[in-house]
Parts: structure tokens; sequence; C-alpha cells
């Protein structure tokens, strides 16, 4: 990749400001959780594993931050910045996953002093960060397999590596099927109405050289008809124990006609995207964000003033649309509620 | 209607620039008929009735601006006229269709004088106007039976007021039942990547008083899972022997969904619009529109510079998902090949 996501660097977080791409590439400096915090808000980084990270690097800066003189002071700064990471976006479960096992960490070391323990937290945190890139490849290695040669792909919003630490979940497969010398070409829907597929996706795909073609939303169904598109490849925001699938608004979209067209969908996602607790799709939160996100394009209004508007982040996929769920420990088929726990036992 | 789409207006054509809404109304006036060639082409008039009428009162502008000695020259520079005009914009046929009818009019009175042929295909222009009104009315008498009470429709693309001379065919079955008292909801699909749904049909049917709600179209999907949406109704750009619609691109993914999730789509439009020389959808031309429009909202980039695009300005919903086709002379249902014959040949 020739550039990065987020990074920790001298006592701070560094991510790249994704509301400014395509056509500007800034890399803004975080030192509090509380800027993190709104910086995932924002969605100056987004994408379920990069908001995971995001998270335990917040969780990181809190602890570097802290000024307590006692452990239970000390946690309960913590719990308190984790509460405010969480809350940020209820949808991905990558966030409070992150979050989460921070805390776990730091309760697990409470017989460390103070200093110690914030360095472990720091260390923690960079483990969160590297097994997503580790992760991310090894999705690459288990899904490129999928790739064939000569065909085109679909992929809607971003699953790229600007929606982890490494080099993406669904698009770490377009990489990996790359680095193998495979010759195959990438539909980008542009992904209303925050545009991730056409400002990060086709732009970070086209910066590392492969073939990427940008439509509207609404151009999908008619290229499945025409026989331009034959199979589909996204991420996930989050997998419940049925196998059901939250992914940015648009995917059931996309999964229908994938499945009225004979073509398969398949969703890339690391296994801390599944959720074993939430029994399926119809319990998964759904996030309703601003409307002026479908009213106007960097600030010029597209519709009339005071029009009601939906705005839903996100929408569930029900199992039986899903041809394979890729992770990084091996590829899980129906009947998911059996083969997502096999698969994710493996070592 | 508290605006107007295109009007005569002392030896003038004067048209609403559909491009600077929902932000600015404002109207612009046209003398020639290349001036009316080229605000279809940039879309100033869209819409397949709408284009139609302008086509016509720019064939009566041709008419007026001539300054042909003899019937020969002006037939010629005439035709020369209705080719451009046609050559505007591929996919409607209502456009060649009402060029073409002043074309056979202005031979079958070329008995008259050249000075009287003026003013008699001005008043043929002006029939094609008054017709579009009136079929209007008719599609929307049609049609407003089948929208029920309580109930949401999900409307694409604009086939309005702004679409025809008069009040629209898919939204005059909405005004219609309005005017009968019936207490219904409609769902605006933004429509990239022109924006006519978030631009267009969202602003005249909040300017008219009718309950809308604007959504990207990638959301269409989760609403109908959600059971929000109880029906979808739409215009047409062209109707096919068999029944084959193509419409803006976008209509086949709501045909598609409608049909997983049981919902009705029906298909609005006036007679002008069936074409039965064309036996089935597959040899409608699909207009191809500038790059630009997706690459960029209102002068901004939302995409990398050079990235590829694909921007089809229409698709085409094959017959069986269709539930039934309103003209202004009745309804059609399946078996179209037979049906739309039948019921356009009521007088």
């Amino acid at each position: 990749m020739n550039f990065f996501t987020l990074q920790w660097q001298d006592g701070a977080v560094v991510m790249i400001d994704q509301r400014k791409l395509p056509n500007h590439e800034v890399y803004n400096t975080y030192r509090s959780h509380e800027e993190v915090a709104a910086a995932i808000k924002t969605m100056v980084v987004r994408g379920a594993p990069a908001i995971g990270v995001a998270g335990a690097l917040g969780m990181a800066l809190a602890a570097n931050n802290s000024k307590a003189k006692s452990h239970e002071e000390f946690f309960a700064e913590m719990d308190r910045a984790a509460d405010l990471l969480i809350s940020q976006r209820p949808t991905a479960v990558n966030l409070p996953w992150a979050v989460k096992r921070i805390q776990a960490f730091y309760r697990k070391e409470k017989d460390s002093s103070l200093l110690v323990l914030q360095n472990k937290i720091l260390e923690e945190a960079l483990r969160i960060f590297e097994e997503d890139v580790v992760m991310c490849r090894q999705m690459g290695e288990k899904g490129a397999p999928l790739i064939e040669e000569g065909k085109t792909y679909l992929t809607h919003c971003n699953a790229g590596a600007l929606a982890t630490a490494g080099e993406g979940t669904a698009l770490s497969v377009f990489y990996e099927a790359q680095r193998r010398g495979k010759k195959f070409k990438v539909i980008a829907s542009e992904t209303r109405p925050f545009l991730q597929g056409a400002r990060l996706t086709a732009w970070e795909l086209s910066k590392n050289g492969i073939d990427v073609t940008l439509v509207t939303d609404n151009m999908v169904a008619h290229l499945m008809r025409l026989g331009k598109i034959h199979g589909a490849v996204v991420g996930s925001d989050r997998i419940v124990a049925n196998g059901d699938v939250a992914n940015k608004i648009g995917t059931y979209g996309v999964a229908v006609l994938a499945r009225h067209h004979g073509i398969p969908l398949y969703v890339v996602a690391p296994s801390s995207t599944v959720d074993f607790e939430t029994p399926d799709g119809s319990h998964i939160p759904i996030e309703q964000r601003p409307e002026e996100e479908v009213t106007a394009f960097f600030g010029t209004p597209s519709a009339p003033a005071g029009i009601q508007v939906f705005n839903p982040a996100f929408d569930v996929t029900p199992h039986e649309l899903v041809e394979a769920i890729v992770t990084e420990k091996g590829i899980a088929r129906a009947p998911y509620a059996e083969n997502l726990k096999k698969v994710l036992q493996r070592s």
C-alpha cells in the first residue's frame, strides 16, 4: 500500500482524513481519546476493522494521558473512555470488541504498577493493530482462490486498506489475487450517501494498479443483466450467529440482485466481526445518520429544503443470500449456524 | 401545478431549467430549434413526454423562423431540423414520435401556402402539447384506483409534471389520488447520477402537498424488506411490443427487488411511449451519458481523476416483472403482446 489508514506515531494516533479523499491526501494527528472518538463519529476513519483498531489506540491514548493516582481511579477513567469510544458507532461489532479487549486486559493486569500498565495497554493496542494487518493478509490468502481468471467482480462500499490497519477485507482478496498474477476486473459501486466506493475504493484500487470501473449504485442490476458482473465481494460490520450479515446500506440490494442473476455473493471479514451473542440479523441495531448526507453534496443542496429523509447507514443481508463467508481462519459456507463456529474454532 | 415545465410564449419556447432545481426556479427562453435541441441534450428539459412536446415546439420554431422561398426548400429545412432534434436523445420514443408527427403533418398539408403552413405547424405542435396535458389527466384517472389508502409507494426518477406538459405520468396518479382524498405516502429514490428524484420529484411532490420522503437508490431494498414500501410506480421512455419497458437507470433493479418482496410495479406512460415496431427490449438503444455525471457533484470531484466509468442513462425491465402498464386509454396487464394493442386501440 502506498498510503496508510492509521498509525501510532510519537505518542499520538495519525489517521488519513477519509472525508477529504480522493481530492486531498491529508493525515491528521489525534492526541486524546476524545479526539479519536470524534474522528470515529465524523468518519475521518471508518470501516469496521479500522474503527476497532482506532478504538484500541484511543484507549492507549486514554491510558497514556491518565494522571490517575490509584488503580481504582485509573480503571474508572479508562472505563469512561471505553464507553465514550464504543458509543460513537452502534452497528459494527469490531469497535466494542477491540475496546472491551483492552478493558479485559487491564483488569487482568491489575497487579502491574500504573506506569507499567500504561505501557502494557499500548502494547496490547499495537497487538490489535498488528493482528489486524496479519488477518487482512490471511483473508486475502483464503479468498484469492475464489477470484477467477478473466472475470469481473462487484464490490460495494470500501472494505479495503482504508477500512483496516492492513490491506483490507474484501479488497485484500483482490490484492492477493493480483499478486498471484490473476487477471480480473473490479466494478466499484459509488455507495451513496457517503460515496465510499467512489471516493475510497476507486482511489485505493486504481492507486494500486487494479482495473476498476466506477458505477452508481442503481446501475448494478443493469450490468448484472448484461452479464458484465460474475461475482460480488463485500465486507461486513457484523456477522451474527446464523450467518446474517450487516454491512453498508445497499449490500442487501446487491445480494438480492446477485441471487436473481445467479451470481455468488462473498462476504470477507475477520473473526472479530462475528458476534455469536446475537442470534439473527433482526437484533442488529442499525445506525441512522444525519439527513445532510442525503440532501447535499459537498455543501450544495441536492434536494429541496426541509424534505423528509431516511438515512440508515447499514442493512442486513439474510444468510440465505450469502454464498460464502471468508475469514482469516478459512471459508464458511451454509449452514452458517454450524459452520461459522467450526471455522472460527480453528487455531 | 404551481410552476410550468414548458410553454409557447410570444413566438418562443420557455422552459424551466431543470438542471438548476431545486435551488433555483429559473425559466429560459429559446428562439430557435437549435437552442431547443441543445436544451434537450443538456437536460434543461427531460422526461420522455416533455422532450416530445419540446421537439414539436422546436419544429414550430423552425417553421416560424424559416425564410424558405419554396415548399421544397421549406421541407428540406424542416427535415434537417427534425433530424437534429431527434438525434439529441436516442432512447425515448416520444421525441421521434412527436417530431415525425409534425413531419407527416406538413407533408399532408403541402397544398397550403407557406405562411398558412407555418401557422398550421404551430397549431399542430400546440395540439401535441394539449394532448399531453389531457393524457396526463387521463393516466391519473386510470391509475388512481391502484393507490391504496394508507400505503406507501416508491417512485424512481421523475415521471412528474416536470417530465410532461401536464401533471406527469407516474406522478399524475399520485396527484389524482390526492384529489380523491386518499391518504398515502411516497418514497422518492434520488436517482443517481442526475438526481431527478432528489432534485425534481421531491421538489414537485412536496411543493404540491404530497407526503414524500427522500432516500438514496441503495436504500430501497432495505425499506422493502422492512415492509415500508407497498408498491412502485414509475414512468417509461419506451415500451416495446412485448411489454418490455425502458426507463431511467435503476428501474430494472427496483423491478427485481419489488418482485423479490412481492410488491407490484406499475408503469405509467402515454400511448405515444409504446413502440410496436420494436419487438423486445434487447433492441432498445441505451444512451451512454458523460462520465462527469458520475464522477463529480456540482463541479466537485467525487472520484479519483481519470477513473473508468459506465454511465448508461436507461435500463430495460422485462415485461415479466411489470404488474400493469397504465396508459391514458386504460390499464394493460400480461400478456402484454396481446393486451397492449387491445388497450391502445380503444378510442
